[in-house]
């Protein structure tokens, strides 16, 4: 015993990644938003809050010409982070910051930034027991208006903000990215199935775009049945 | 030829309806508009842009205790709404009320309100060759933020307002809804097929209500041969 958390390796697309045994582990969310991601090209990508890393890693993967900085506050997850760059031969190209978004320096003019941010508002929802799985579920650490302030900062005029959250902060995640002039201008909804309620919620935002949002198809995860992968799922996972 | 515009009589579920042959005429959007409204119970509706008076007096009907107001700016179809009143019989219940809801008065706590109203921005779209029905397609004689001012100042406070408006205006319908003390509380996106971008939106908003939006099930149109009507929408043409 290290005193390091255990870790476990796993495989998500065209990625190897660790992962701490406990906590923060990545979700279907984090493939979701980065399958969201529909830049032509790209030179500067900064994932908010990256956690292990995947989908910023995953960004570097398709984006061959973009270097991609992985902020992230705990240093639990930037360490782990500083090892996932290593292990996917990304050195080169992906840095990993370890940094408060709130306080962000230096990351200007950028294509893109993504986030798959802390959900639920405080005290709303029961905390995981783990500290740094709260963290990273909860808006203990960060709330919207910081991250869609750190968004707009780091952007470039017309650059785009990836963001997943939760549908019933539908209007909420509207209004903070508008008064950060990021204008909503693709949603996709995404259900456990037909028939169901959305369970969270895909946005991209240009800065300084203008007013005009298209709502895409709806992305169900699971088959009529409930238990198999939607083709479309399946699809993204075979990329 | 009398001077007065041509009607066609037709029906729709329980309800029998003049409507001008030329000029606006109901379409889909008024049907799901109304399916949408699920009150337990209402004594006070009113329908802010009536047309031909068509979700108004499908309320009417639904709603057997409920007193119901059509408000309608264009004389012709004032005298539409009228006569589709008598039409049906609820001379008792509903009224037309020629008036312009910018500056209506004398309606004041009621449990629900709704709107078809005009969509596109002015100079946006094409316009319509008649009129009539350009007038009730754009924001011409009405726009958004005179229309949530309206609801508002008609509901209770709970009283629930019920509108249908396009995708790409969401974020507009949402921020202007909240100036209003207009809370989004269900949104429901209803799309061509299975796999193609939604077409309209239903948004049900709660005057004085708590932030937090239940974004339900999309609704499909089509089956997924882009041809036959869904079963949902067939349900709701054979409740």
């Amino acid at each position: 015993v290290s005193g390091q958390p255990a870790t476990t390796l796993d495989t998500i697309l065209d990625l190897s990644l660790y992962q701490h045994a406990e906590g923060y582990r990545f979700s279907l969310d984090a493939v979701l938003l980065y399958s969201f991601v529909t830049l032509r090209d790209a030179r500067g990508i900064a994932d908010l809050g990256a956690g292990s890393g995947v989908v910023g890693l995953l960004l570097a993967k398709k984006y061959s010409k973009a270097h991609v900085t992985l902020v992230e506050l705990q240093k639990g997850l930037y360490r782990l982070v500083e090892r996932n760059i290593k292990l996917n031969g990304l050195e080169g190209r992906v840095e990993a910051q370890l940094a408060d978004i709130r306080t962000l320096g230096g990351l200007h003019g950028l294509d893109a930034a993504v986030s798959n941010p802390p959900f639920r508002k405080p005290l709303t929802g029961r905390l995981s027991r783990e500290d740094e799985r709260a963290v990273a579920r909860h808006e203990l650490e960060l709330t919207l208006p910081e991250l869609a302030r750190a968004a707009a900062s780091v952007l470039k005029s017309r650059g785009r903000f990836y963001l997943v959250h939760l549908p019933e902060r539908l209007a909420d995640v509207v209004d903070v990215l508008r008064e950060h002039r990021l204008e909503p201008k693709r949603v996709r909804f995404v259900h456990g199935r037909r028939g169901s309620e959305a369970r969270i919620m895909l946005i991209e935002a240009v800065r300084h775009g203008r007013a005009g949002i298209k709502v895409e198809s709806p992305l169900f995860v699971y088959e009529d049945d409930g238990k198999t992968y939607s083709s479309e799922v399946r699809r993204i996972y075979e990329e």
